[in-house]
């Protein structure tokens, strides 16, 4: 079906005003990275966070969000089981401010409800404000260390986001072969996973995401190297973040996430910056693709999405998900 | 043949006194990191850039580096064409002097003579301040961004180090299937390289190294994913570090480079943080093996070789190199 962005968005807004159990501007952060990631066709990371049992609107925070550290460049946060989003939304703001301030920033959080769902959402709102934006975040332990067979790492993405002329270079990407959540579509439609990417609870190779989630475990998305930058996640929002990592520290430390945001300006005359990475773009674009293929920047059909969407007011949701989400 | 480790460093520095090229210090900065390279068993990244017609000794700096652009988190310098490991090596002082300061920083630079070469020496330095330190920097377009044919992003190393109550936590790689100097092992060796990982100056498939040199190109490690890192790299260390990127840019812009230092005490104890990642290390190292494998951290056997060397005080040289390299 399709319907009105505005009417999403309202429709979220009174889901979590029936709760009752976060603010209004609380709301209206989590609505707008929601109605976000539909128009994007980012559906594994929007309105079906509201579905079932465990739907986000449901989650009881232990209270406000409190800072356990802060100088001019950095802060740390608790995010005292609020939501991943509305945490997240804050760091974004705040980390933005920083880097305006002081040039560098780095903002890190704990002990939030659940996951913060596209990073391309936060580090896009950061380069909206001439800044670099790269950010990372934990989830649970997925995916095997090069070599291991526990699923000690989570699947760790990464986002950054650099401000062009036009629209900013945007990439978005777990560091592990698969996201959690394609895991469980890959489930319920009954399909395979490819060899070589997973094991089950024992270590032996397995196709079956049944088998990954249960106890199993993910390769990273790429041999050793891939390996390497799924332990900087897991170093940069574990150890550093005062979150939990490998599985391996106390409730209550969860969901670590870390944000990086550069104001280029420290380095380079910033109109030089943005026209450089705008060349950038147009040089990628314009060179050569094997036969059949085309060169596609990550984040362009998000993009092309998000734009289409907003031209006609009209976002696609898939009828049951809107059933299951709004008249459950 | 095994030599003293002293005798090793006299005759580096000696080599360079002869051609009275750079200074003192600058002598004692490159003969320091190519000594840990051989004792490292990093002879890829060692001795061998002082062999042949372009070895590193006869360069001939513009000058001395010049600031560009500095403020309390951070600086851009221009290398004015001394050795990349020269200027890597001050980048790393400063970089840390900063992280100290301000608790965060980042270093640039760009227009230094070729390869820093292995950016572990670098990242390990910051780490051993009890900083963490991640590093990037660009080399000329031999990889292709996923999808195209043309060799635009560098090979673009990443390296990264944390502080343990012990060894640091090292990571250091480059984001390309194989790094350039691998290829010229490859074609002297007359070996050829696995399928799917290189393309012929056409844009066809091709196992041959002598291809890729030839105007071919190399993949990223592990496909789209690897290509948006890759990519992080290329903007961090040209548009960012007023270096070239994507081959575009002038002469005298190549070989950037961008080093971060964080202080791990803006955000968390630091003891706390030394033990977390002591805890990380150990978690994984105990954690469970397929049959037949074995939990390997990234640079293990570096260090190990590092060690044997420091104990034994002996490195081992390869004869026709060292023949190559000092009585030729």
């Amino acid at each position: 079906m399709k319907l009105p962005v505005s009417e999403l968005k309202s429709k979220i807004i009174e889901l979590f005003a029936a709760a009752r159990a976060i603010s209004e501007v609380d709301r209206k952060s989590v609505a707008d990275y929601m109605v976000w990631s539909e128009m994007s066709g980012v559906h594994d990371q929007g309105i079906v966070k509201l579905a079932g049992a465990n739907g986000l609107q449901k989650t009881i925070p232990e209270g406000a969000i409190k800072i356990e550290r802060e100088t001019p460049v950095s802060m740390l946060i608790d995010g005292a089981k609020n939501i991943g989003i509305v945490v997240a939304d804050k760091m974004t703001d705040i980390a933005i401010e920083k880097a305006k301030k002081s040039g560098l920033a780095i903002v890190a959080s704990h002990n939030t409800f659940s996951s913060n769902g596209a990073q391309a959402y936060y580090v896009e709102k950061i380069a909206a404000q001439d800044l670099i934006g790269i950010m990372c975040s934990r989830s649970p332990g997925t995916v095997a260390p090069f070599g291991s067979i526990d699923p000690l790492f989570g699947t760790n993405p990464v986002g950054y986001a650099f401000p062009t002329d036009t629209d900013p270079i945007v990439f978005d990407g777990a560091t592990s072969a698969r996201t959690f959540y394609s895991l469980i579509l890959s489930n319920a439609a009954g399909e395979t996973l490819p060899e070589g990417i997973a094991t089950d609870k024992h270590g032996n190779p397995t196709t079956s995401p049944a088998d990954v989630m249960d106890g199993g475990a993910l390769c990273s998305f790429g041999g050793h190297k891939a390996s390497g930058f799924s332990m900087l996640v897991e170093l940069l929002t574990g150890p550093l973040a005062g979150g939990s990592f490998l599985d391996y520290t106390d409730e209550g430390k969860e969901w670590g996430t870390t944000i990086i945001a550069i104001n280029p300006e420290i380095l380079v005359d910033l109109k030089k910056f943005k026209s450089d990475c705008s060349k950038f773009v147009e040089v990628i674009r314009a060179s050569r693709t094997r036969e059949g293929r085309s060169i596609r920047m990550p984040h362009d059909n998000a993009r092309k999405a998000y734009k289409a969407a907003t031209a006609s007011g009209m976002v696609e949701i898939d009828n049951k998900l809107f059933a299951k989400v709004f008249n459950g």
